[in-house]
């Protein structure tokens, strides 16, 4: 164990750096998830666990943790703590994290979630948790959304993060390609152009759902490049739906076909 | 108008306390909404506007809301305006409102929603969003709930509050004989009781739909008090859906039936 009590410190400035930035993470390809439960379930399952970091709350938890060898414990003063937390009543624990690498062409899929510039990161983090309790096996996060890397993101995920793959940075073209390639059928969200009722469509498998950017919608790439544009009745005032509920609504009632 | 420069300013004291504090909008019955498009939404709907806040970029837009001139309107400083503004790319303005008040007893509704201690003022806004888009003609937030009026709340309803009655602050006996009193239905979600998928479920108008809190779900009060216990079949790995999801994703699904 390392005991770190100065901000000038090199492993310090590597853990803040990631904690609060997407470049860096991508750079580094590192990225933090704080909470016992969930430092818990990516030691439990071998997520590659770089360093585990804790303030002296979190240092009593590193016994009942049953962390390997080669994982470097690192204990940070409260005050540094609290730079690289996000969370306001944190439990003092923090697990630095290697960022999974996926080959998109190896992965098998039948449901797919494509988040199409997202902005909110408790929104993304919503869609990954429900895909992830719908049976969704792959989501493909386009350039312009919100790094799911985020630890905002990876919060409201609650754990689904480890669960399913998920690509991040591709372009439209790249994810068209992938999906045309296993013949995947493609729904887009869409409240300006003739949709179909989301009760009434005829899911055919593969496919992929497209959830778009809070204000704007989906792009008219994908509006275009869809089999069918898909809306979910609303008989209310409202004008529209919370981004994550809509996607998940459609992810529900989709499965459930 | 009035131009304030100073904190200690009376006016300025109070609209920075009802930005500020759930027992300071109990106290004086109001609240307030950000932005143009929903302060907007409050003087065309007369919604209780009781004065309109501005900076110096939110005083561009005084001329062209057709303001009723018993509204005053107050220029803050930028530096007042920030200490009582929410967001963070603030639009310079903010209305000062009344709370409704409901006599529930002279509600007609037919679908209801019941928000049982929900914390995350996203989670409840986002809520109060969703029961509007669905129709539900009546909401019922009960004591030790997050206050529907605190300024996130507000801003994830995305101007929802206005549009249907909300009753806050009610005791579970309270809200109970009201719902027996029109033999209404109730429907809770419950996680770990013998429960009917909500596919499965016959719905009975008047109907109540209860949510409940983040970590722990709804009370064992309404599990009792239930009609039937209700579940949303999840197929993945993650244990449970989001509070505002699953809340959205069994009034989607009742508002279809």
């Amino acid at each position: 164990m390392i005991n770190i009590t100065s901000s000038r410190n090199d492993t310090y400035k590597i853990i803040h750096k990631i904690a609060s930035s997407a470049s860096q993470r991508r750079k580094n390809n590192l990225y933090v998830v704080e909470g016992e439960k969930i430092v818990r379930e990516a030691i439990m399952s071998s997520q590659g666990v770089v360093k585990i970091v804790v303030n002296n709350v979190g240092l009593e938890l590193i016994n009942e943790l049953n962390i390997s060898k080669d994982i470097e414990i690192v204990l940070l003063d409260d005050e540094l703590f609290e730079t690289v937390s996000d969370t306001v009543n944190s439990q003092g624990i923090i697990a630095l994290m290697k960022i999974k690498d996926y080959s998109i062409t190896q992965i098998n899929f039948n449901r797919v979630l494509i988040i199409d510039r997202v902005q909110d990161p408790g929104n993304v983090g919503t869609l990954i948790r429900s895909a992830d309790a719908f049976a969704f096996d792959l989501i493909i996060s386009l350039k312009g959304s919100c790094d799911i890397y985020n630890p905002k993101v990876v919060r409201a995920t609650m754990g689904s993060i480890f669960h399913l793959p998920i690509v991040k940075d591709l372009t439209n073209k790249e994810t068209l390609n992938i999906l045309n390639n296993k013949k995947t059928t493609i729904y887009s969200t869409n409240l300006s152009h003739k949709a179909i009722s989301i009760g009434e469509v005829n899911v055919k498998h593969p496919f992929a759902i497209v959830i778009g950017n809070e204000s704007k919608g989906v792009s008219s790439f994908w509006i275009e490049a869809a089999d069918s544009n898909v809306i979910i009745p609303i008989s209310g005032n409202a004008e529209s739906l919370n981004a994550a509920v809509a996607g998940s609504i459609i992810m529900y009632q989709f499965s459930c076909m």
